[in-house]
């Protein structure tokens, strides 16, 4: 059969992983895909750059509506990133009737409903396996894999900083701001870091497992954002006591009323699998009705790990492109006129468990007072420990709840944080179960 | 479009649970499959049974060769199990035009060859997700998720009993037999045990995978097969103190003059994920080039578990049955013509560590009689305890040596036999530090 022709655009750490993958192991590709995939364009700003990492046989360009438009390109890599020209030159090889692999998953989270609507209204496919938890399969495991099932929740791990930063203060002690920066030193974080540590980058992925394990349209804009910037290595430890861990977790669930979408720090009991997930690797927790609970672990980003997903797509796009489009996979899992318009809860409207550290002052009266508020807000609860304090009259009083709807813990809070003898903002810290 | 039909030969634990998962979840199947997919007929021989299990809209017979031959039936599940009348209907089904889906590890490892040669002749599709490791979407990661990279290893907890019954052994100190009583009552092992506990189930799913990680035929016979029936409580608590937990593996391994394939009881570091993979649950590491290690986990067994792998099959051949052969995956992950003729390693000549525990009289010079042996055939030891014993003069030596090729293992401990001063057999466990 003939080969197949890649173009890439945007040659950096991914890109040039793809052109290694692919030419490393072009052989066994060959035999598994039934025919070549050959790298023949490749664009970046940086030519002599580019031409480093593709090698001599790629024609390098520094304009990638080269690419784009290229007649004698099958398939457009995008690994620019962002939503800005990433987007315009997306839309442009659609509409020249490429098939399109990508990513970049802020792009899809932020503007996939119109991506996808004009890939499908122009025949060709956009692929997006490399846009969450890098290598791991995640996206082809809830698309097809579980694709019998109806799917209760997803939970994932699925930001390499964060992972690494919670897991370094959890083993050695370490203040948030002390492992960030030796996060920075080992380039695990970025100089603004703000990306990865406030959950953006989290709540990309999230939304778009959220999208294909529901059938609703991509919508990051409703998706509820909480960092670790703002978690200290005592409420790690005391998690710990109580047999817990803290994970930066992305949280999908089907709800009642609607579908809840939550990035934020999560106590998890310490036996479940996904709390022994250590380190920059992600893992995702996926609840299927039929299933029951799944778990994909791997490396969510870096150059070989992401291209091994972005070479994966190529080759399905290979296999996918001369069927037709009705018997491909959709790319939202569910055929385009069959989303639901599912509505986002917001963050109020969330069930959940919590952890709470309540500094108040040592003096008889305190634990009842704030027990009898949690009791009017019908909040039961699980575990209670007392903490001693260096200052003497202070003490701390961590507690887990049961499950309560968020908007009576806020009033709990509220109310608790208003004693004469609590002294401080509570710490709240969002607890899961996930056990079914 | 038109209603895929689908046939069950077999109506069992299996069936029922795919009977179950098509009409609860059909809504949400079609929406995804972007047609629906109708369950028609059932066949077995009894009749009632499956007429309860299916409900009153499939037609039931009680001779399977009807569903293997109507002209109505698309796709044929195969559910019936075991290597005779399973055979004969698969190959019925598919000179008949039919695509199969089945769960039958044992017919495909011991007659895949065979079976894919006459579907890919006959143009159609055999598909098999439900064959190993349950509900996982394990073949689906191996062939098309991780098809950019070589595959380096594979290692699976792929049987649920035996993986029961080590976790309740180590967790309760229990001896094997206890366990296995206990197992057989809840159901979680059968009255006959061996096809569990001698690690055969394991060694069919092994073979399974390494044929479509490595790209060669599937080659049962010569997989090497040592169950965990004599494993003690104590070499479970030994392993422990040295920082391993033992899981019955399945481990295929790329090495460099052939591919080994083989299911033992294994140490495996504690800090490992799959270390602690407990219960009847299954995981399955897989080593890719690019990727990195990635892990899969869920339920192994079970109705609806394997139902949803059944299901996510049926879907699969609904999309892939329109395409053109040639650009489907193929069986074994790689095109039938790039199957290579890798040989399958002898167990002497496999390259592991192993964990040792010596039966000595306590006196002077009998770790210098043993470590010396060691050194002649040149292996290092990794760690070392002696343990006390009730018998007042004897005592036993516990060791991890590094990696050796399996002959050099086996010629030091026939030597370290015949020693004087070593009273009994050595207990020898295979090691593996699963890190890349």
């Amino acid at each position: 059969m003939k080969p197949i022709h890649v173009g890439i655009m945007g040659v950096g750490t991914v890109g040039g992983g793809t052109a290694t993958v692919l030419k490393r192991n072009a052989e066994e590709i060959s035999r598994r895909a039934g025919r070549t995939i050959a790298l023949k364009m490749a664009a970046n700003l940086d030519v002599a750059k580019a031409r480093e990492l593709v090698g001599d046989d790629v024609e390098v360009v520094s304009d990638a509506r080269l690419v784009a438009t290229h007649p004698d390109i099958d398939i457009v890599v995008e690994l620019i990133g962002g939503t800005g020209i990433a987007k315009d030159l997306v839309l442009t090889a659609i509409d020249n009737g490429k098939h399109v692999v990508t990513a970049n998953k802020k792009l899809l989270a932020e503007h996939g409903n119109e991506i996808f609507a004009r890939a499908s209204a122009k025949g060709v496919i956009v692929a997006f396996e490399a846009a969450v938890a890098g290598g791991i399969p995640i996206i082809k495991a809830l698309r097809e894999g579980l694709t019998a099932n109806h799917i209760e929740w997803i939970a994932g791990i699925i930001n390499g900083t964060s992972n690494f930063i919670l897991t370094e203060m959890r083993e050695k002690g370490l203040a948030f701001a002390d492992v960030l920066r030796q996060a920075q030193e080992l380039g695990y974080a970025e100089a603004d870091p703000t990306f990865d540590i406030e959950g953006h980058d989290a709540g990309h992925k999230l939304t778009i497992m959220s999208a294909i394990a529901f059938g609703i349209p991509m919508q990051f804009d409703k998706c509820y954002l909480e960092g670790i910037s703002r978690l200290t290595s005592e409420d790690i430890r005391y998690a710990e006591e109580l047999g817990y861990r803290v994970k930066l977790l992305g949280i999908t669930r089907r709800a009642a009323n609607g579908i809840e979408l939550r990035v934020h720090p999560t106590l998890i009991p310490e036996s479940r699998l996904i709390a022994n997930v250590n380190g920059v690797m992600n893992a995702v927790l996926a609840k299927g009705d039929a299933v029951g609970p799944t778990l994909y672990y791997g490396a969510g980003a870096g150059s070989l790990p992401t291209a091994s997903a972005v070479v994966a797509d190529i080759v399905d796009v290979t296999r996918l492109a001369t069927a037709d489009p009705e018997h491909r996979v959709p790319h939202l899992a569910f055929q385009p006129e069959c989303i639901a318009d599912l509505p986002i809860l917001p963050i109020e409207e969330i069930e959940t468990s919590y952890y709470l550290r309540v500094p108040v002052v040592d003096r008889p009266g305190v634990l009842a007072d704030i027990t009898r508020i949690l009791a009017d807000e019908q909040i039961s609860i699980e575990a209670l420990i007392q903490k001693g304090s260096d200052q003497g009259s202070h003490t701390e009083i961590v507690l887990l709840t049961h499950r309560v709807q968020e908007k009576h813990a806020n009033s709990a809070i509220r109310r608790i944080e208003a004693l004469d003898s609590v002294k401080g903002r509570i710490v709240r810290i969002r607890m899961e179960a996930l056990n079914g």
